[in-house]
């Protein structure tokens, strides 16, 4: 079966316009003409303004938008988990008891959070090239980074002086691997606030044996609220919500940020995947899993602690498990190799090209050599798998970044790079609960797996670990660390690298130890396989371009896209999974046992309910993770649905689409209105939500920065698109759909 | 690296002589000439006879030898961590103690242990080949078992009748994945008792970081005594020891029972574990380690606990882990590709061939499309995935065991056939500790793990969970079952079908009910994948005997085998690898810290150690899971190590022998010397062991029955050999080797 879906996707691949529902759009080149033969709607450029303007990215990984003027932002429940986590305690589990506030003054700082809206997109392709033509691939993969970080900057003093809307920020963007470079400017919000979320048992209803199965019945939602300057932002563009939602048939939007699509990898890049990164991960993860599922079963508090860690974790397990599959399917690895060897004959048969080209692919398979032998020391050590700790993470970000912030931007990391810092600071020094327990679990935990994958006589394992073992490290670090308090990582954090040398906290002593290596081990990846990586993909973008044409969407990369879909059930071993379900479902599945009981709030309430109300969608959007929260929009701009989930089927969609089983979940706004109705008696954030008219005939393009494409027909490098591939060495972009 | 060493072990595949030291040989097939010519040995029957004659079957899944004419066996401390936990209690723990009769009376029985020594063997695959003949495949995999069973059946009356030593069995044995089949007959002990072990802390010195890992220093030993009629028993054949162990370069021998090997499975198959098999048990079983190491973390005596299920559990997952590595190497699959083909081409091209065995690739490509769809259900149901505990284990026997008894012997499920009741019957009955709230943990888990992988839809699942959780269920079964109690176990399997039908035990009830379900996916997988898996896999074989001719060896199968080899290190990464350790090296290696941590009794005993004793080494021998306590032994006939381990190399050898870097790992017998005698104060054992003499001169093969297959030039069906596959639906042979 899958073999034949995938033949028509790599198809897809190949022509001028996408097929089906699949493409994942920038803002900038939507494809208004296919949309509207495909659905005979007709997207407006004001229409599409108001969309993007009304689309939030939240930093830490997920998209929600507004849906009052009053800065409100819905998303869901798994997107605020941090403010729940922030703000719970052990006598007052927010997860367990959800929360309301009752008045805008109660509503609850979610430290960590920032928002950030797309308000310009700038094509420097030009800039990029320019500075590493002729350069060999290691030099060239050094000055594309210090180019980046320039124009970061630069733009983003021009975009602050003209801004007469507080914060704006620059971030560089890489599309179709190398193809395309963008500078994104967003209008940033730094506070953000909790205002209501339903319990966890309502929100996740069904829990992990039910994560990315359809049909369910998920309440996962969560209202947010920007703040400016402590009073609730006043916005120009939101999205009013239609409380009826779509029809079966109607034609959708999704507005968002999908994290990570890796469709356009080669072959030799999709096996070092299937061979190494995700069966290393898998393993390793399946285990800690394990770990903390037990560590919970020791009592109630221990159980509210893990929820922290433990959705996530099993929600990547999940999805890590399906891309495993995915890449098991050797039709798929040979439809891809198809598509790679008509290409190589088109560039072999093109003299222009070939001269251009050479053979990026070779130059890529070459690197993998590289990266399976550099890659168990870049994940364990520098990509911190073996140091699974909040506190190491918080003494990484302070020892890396006093020494980073001593140098000019353009020498940094890139994650060190002035774009990056608000929100590493913001992230650094918000309060969040650290359970010391919890710690040491997972820090002893991944130095014993550390020893286990590199071997106990490895250097740096030997050097580490000395006569000690993997426990008492972990619980002498834990336990004689000051880092938990945020106040002291602010003073870290201000105190620079004078404060970090001073230290003697155990944790930063740890991070001291390791960034020598850590460094050595990322040089050696970023000169050996990332740069002829990058090179080869830039080649390869180059080259389809040129033969296929510019009509393709690029990889996702957590920038805002928009896709076109159907509300749409689907065919399940020959049985038809309807496109709706309702409350009445929820009721027939409880069993009163986590992880199918029903919240007491639900139990009471249901003589008032509906049972008819309809309560999840699956349409055929093409979504990944970083989608999450993000709405769902019918022609006329209303906010017909939140996403949340995929079905089991989609997870492949980090490779390709397959449109005949990927769905799209979402929770309806029928049942939204019923929780905040009759559960949950919220009717001030109702008849917000309700007072909140359609803002799309006013919308107003004006805080549109000058110098940026604006939406509609253009020209030039920004109009090229084709398949690329996503920067899969980016800061890693997060997996948390459910 | 991989791909030249693989194309060579391919090569061997296909020539007439095994290359280098690879090869499984039957003790009827030796390699005699072939021995002479690259080892100058020469062989006499006399020296087969007697090590064949000298090595015995751990029946719970190891090899171990004679060494004394009192019935001594050496084997490994992990073959008899059985007999530990039976012994073992929370005041007084063997597996941290070790233990030492001080005098024959104290040697402590091992209740579930017996052990097997081969003394017949026959060709019986004319008799087979006639029953099925003409039959479809589905008739003929089932009139084959029913053959099997009565060919067993046959020979032990008759074997019985003329034995002059005690307890016979007959077990059928299927060679080249059905080109061969045999009639083994084994005399059997069924009391087997405990004499010596040191503490696990030295056993498995370096633990899991170090298991698979060469140089290391492993007292990997236990003694074991046979006893017949309450006394030691009296054999005629054992192996003398030579303490001073073997040089650098010396030919050697492993005498053992190799458990499984896959070298011969078709290019689909391997798919089918690569794709579904491998990734489904290492994740589930990865999880289960955490839990456990978790659980073990909440005292001392839940650490004592997990040790009875933990080692095992983590080997198996290092050794699957790198069966799923060499998997993933695309040109192990391509040059098993290139090979099929081959034949293909050749069966083709003979009009005989391709008239008798037709396309049996295809047919057993075919099978894998059903395979993947029964596979999940037959797993986790009928192969109790779903149902991790001991106690569940003792239910299934014992209601399956009724309705099994009730039917005529050929007709029944094969492991419940007449030959495989006293093995059943004795580990059904033996007395061992079951932990309820360990069997709690790993029920609850793989319920929940089983309504994961199944679906929380499945019906099945739907069925036995109903609205109660994993927990619970778990909690209620292990706090009521008295299957705990060996008494009961005897009082339900004495009582047959009316006593299990009477029973309101619940472990029972659960059995009952998932009995119907279980035995439905199992006959669903026998007619549509085994069947012509089975078929396919003999056209192969008798093909390949016509092609290739017939000096291959086939697949392991936990049957009797020889290999030779040569004491030799290996080069890892340019570095070259010596082949001996000394106990120098574990003084040095030693942290305090557990599994760096060496036992009181070698601290104690420092100084009077002699720090340049051998302490393991390694050798080219071709073995794998189930040799575990194989003995080494040299040209003369003594034994000269014992087998515990392979370096992580060896893993791939279930699918393929790589000669320059696998490498098989024993324990010196020098150190053996060095810890009766200056550790353990074990003087008697010594004596014991210094005093047999080598027996090989007066070796006599009186007790040989008649009819057997001697040793030596013989010619006909049994002396047909050629690379043939392991009938990987059999009984699930152990991977317990460390």
């Amino acid at each position: 079966m899958k073999t034949r879906l995938f033949a028509l996707a790599a198809l897809a691949a190949l022509s001028t316009v996408a097929f089906a529902d699949e493409g994942m759009w920038t803002f900038d080149h939507v494809p208004k003409q296919a949309i509207r033969d495909k659905h005979g709607v007709e997207l407006s450029d004001a229409w599409l303004d108001n969309v993007r303007l009304s689309t939030v990215r939240l930093e830490t990984g997920c998209t929600g938008s507004f849906v009052s003027p009053d800065g409100l932002i819905l998303t869901n429940h798994h997107c605020a988990d941090g403010a729940l986590a922030e703000h719970s305690t052990p006598q007052r589990d927010l997860s367990e008891l959800g929360f309301l506030a009752r008045s805008r003054d109660q509503e609850l700082r979610y430290s960590a959070e920032q928002v950030s809206v797309l308000i310009g997109m700038k094509d420097v392709t030009a800039a990029v090239e320019k500075a590493t033509a002729g350069l060999p691939d290691k030099r060239a993969n050094q000055v594309r980074k210090q180019a980046l970080s320039r124009l970061e900057k630069e733009n983003e003093r021009e975009a602050t002086r003209d801004s007469k809307a507080g914060s704006v920020w620059c971030e560089a963007v890489t599309l179709y691997g190398g193809g395309q470079y963008m500078i994104y400017t967003y209008k940033r919000y730094d506070d953000v606030r909790l205002v209501w979320t339903p319990e966890t048992s309502i929100a996740e209803f069904g829990g992990d044996p039910d994560n990315f199965q359809f049909p369910r019945t998920d309440l996962d939602l969560a209202l947010l609220r920007a703040y400016e300057n402590g009073k609730p932002a006043r916005v120009s563009h939101w999205l009013p919500v239609d409380f009826a939602g779509p029809s079966e048939g109607e034609p959708v939007f999704v507005s968002g940020h999908p994290g990570r699509t890796q469709r356009m990898l080669t072959v030799a890049e999709l096996r070092t995947l299937r061979d190494l990164t995700l069966p290393t991960w898998l393993l390793r993860s399946a285990e800690l899993r394990g770990r903390l599922i037990q560590y919970g079963k020791t009592g109630a508090e221990q159980n509210r602690r893990i929820q922290d860690e433990l959705p996530g974790l099993e929600n990547s397990i999940k999805v890590r498990r399906k891309q495993l599959d995915a890449l098991h399917d050797d039709s798929l690895l040979s439809v891809k190799r198809n598509d790679e060897q008509e290409l190589e004959r088109r560039v072999a048969a093109d003299r222009a090209l070939r001269s251009a080209a050479g053979d990026p692919w070779e130059e890529i398979a070459r690197a993998q050599g590289e990266a399976r032998v550099l890659e168990p020391h870049l994940t364990w050590i520098e990509r911190d798998l073996g140091f699974s700790s909040r506190l190491y993470t918080y003494a990484k970000a302070l020892v890396r970044g006093a020494a980073e912030r001593s140098k000019p931007n353009d020498q940094r990391l890139r994650e060190y790079a002035d774009s990056q810092l608000p929100k590493l600071r913001q992230r650094l020094l918000a309060p969040r609960p650290v359970y010391p327990d919890v710690e040491k679990l997972t820090l002893s935990f991944s130095l014993e797996r550390m020893r286990e994958w590199l071997g106990p006589d490895d250097s740096f394992v030997k050097k580490l670990l000395g006569k000690d073992s993997p426990d008492s490290i972990a619980a002498r670090l834990v336990d004689r660390t000051r880092l938990g308090d945020p106040a002291e990582r602010k003073r870290l954090w201000e105190g620079g690298a004078a404060a970090v040398r001073a230290s003697k906290d155990p944790m930063i002593e740890l991070a001291r130890r390791v960034d020598p290596e850590a460094r050595a081990v990322r040089k050696r990846h970023e000169d050996l396989v990332e740069a002829p990586e990058q090179a080869g993909a830039e080649k390869i973008a180059r080259a389809r371009f040129k033969v296929y044409g510019t009509s393709l969407y690029p990889d996702a990369t957590f920038t805002l896209r928009l896709n076109d879909g159907t509300v749409k059930g689907w065919v399940e071993n020959g049985v038809p999974v309807k496109p709706f379900t309702t409350l009445a479902t929820t009721y027939a599945r409880a069993t009163g046992q986590d992880p199918f009981a029903i919240p007491e709030s639900w139990l009471k309430a249901r003589s008032r309910l509906d049972p008819r109300t309809p309560f999840n969608l699956c349409t055929t959007n093409d979504i990944v993770g970083g989608n999450s929260g993000s709405p769902l929009i019918d022609a006329r701009g209303r906010l017909v649905g939140v996403m949340f989930d995929g079905n089991i089927h989609s997870i492949s969609g980090d490779y390709w689409f397959d449109a005949t089983k990927n769905r799209a979940v979402a929770v309806h706004p029928a049942i939204l209105r019923e929780a905040l109705d009759k559960v949950y008696g919220a009717r001030a954030l109702l008849d917000e939500l309700r007072g909140a008219p359609l803002s799309a005939g006013s919308v107003s393009v004006n805080d549109l920065r000058s110098g940026a494409v604006a939406p509609g027909p253009a020209a030039g490098a920004a109009r090229r698109a084709a398949s690329g591939r996503a920067a899969s060495a980016g800061r890693g972009a997060p997996h948390r759909r459910r």
